[in-house]
């Protein structure tokens, strides 16, 4: 699919998660993107476990995901996002592992999209645990959670539609300025490209 | 172009900026890319200042970049990308306006290769000088700052093949775990999709 609709098409659904397996070729080439990314001097810090199969998945959600994140539990896989901090820059307090892997996941997220996968990153989940239950060493953080699956079937493009129709985003004029802080170019959304 | 495509050939080519002008509609829309973005509980940190103008940029790089990312003196288009820490969670010390602002970014790197674009983000700058040239308040944070140009053309796409052959990216088993931290599926690159 092209770029710009992927980018703009791109939401989270963990409410739309079909158990349907996916294919390893689509399942490598998702994570594949994530390594494409920049980072701060090539450090490349980000690290994902892939949790796959719905007995391991649920053995994780039981272990660490509660509340409204738990519907993750019928995906047929999880990632979950790592980094450990010392891996990456740290520039005047800055610490770059998570700027980075914020890049990476972009990229994973968007080619899952253009797969016409559901994702959903989530940063409620209890850290300690997950981390116990994936035997991930003590100085590595879990920045985030998604589930990566296909979407219930017959519900699934009204549900996308319906929430990418109430997504809340700032104004561009709230969120871009020009030449100096604060400063606006008015009605410049009338030029898109 | 297909997002796949974008995502594996986009490249950092600071050396490679021509001052031609950006359409203010390609401008828009590269900007307006990064508003899309995911980011935790909706709270879209991410601000951008964007510089335009050979005379603004290069005022901007005398004042706060250094050494050979000064190269970017000659483009149209500087952004400075900035957040604030507190517009965004901290979640057991992960602050997420770092996460949240790399996804943003991803989408804005992403949208500019699409339309044949050169963006390099940058850690390496002066952020104090870069803040009171830009009027950016003491708690907003200046992340990245990355050129936006068109390549300088005869020698662009050469330039762009020679650094996408030579990238070097850590292997998939290094970054990309099974079911517990360590745990590697071999061979998995052959099933790309």
């Amino acid at each position: 699919m092209e770029t710009l609709e992927v980018i703009r098409n791109r939401c989270s659904l963990k409410e739309q998660i079909s158990p349907r397996e996916i294919e390893p070729g689509i399942l490598y080439t998702v994570l594949d993107a994530a390594r494409y990314a920049a980072s701060s001097r090539n450090h490349q810090p980000w690290r994902f476990v892939v949790v796959q199969g719905q007995p391991a998945v649920q053995a994780l959600v039981d272990a660490a995901v509660t509340g409204t994140n738990a519907v993750i539990r019928n995906a047929p896989v999880v990632i979950a996002v790592c980094a450990r901090p010392q891996d990456d820059s740290i520039s005047n307090g800055r610490e770059y592992y998570l700027f980075d892997t914020g890049m990476a996941v972009a990229n994973l997220l968007l080619a899952a999209t253009d797969f016409g996968l559901v994702t959903h990153p989530m940063a409620g989940f209890d850290e300690a645990a997950l981390k116990r239950h994936l035997h991930i060493p003590e100085d590595v953080r879990v920045l985030m959670i998604t589930p990566l699956a296909y979407p219930a079937s017959e519900s699934y493009d009204e549900a996308a539609r319906e929430r990418l129709s109430q997504r809340s985003r700032k104004a561009f004029e709230e969120v871009v300025f020009f030449n100096r802080w604060g400063e606006i170019q008015p009605e410049m959304d009338a030029i898109r490209a």
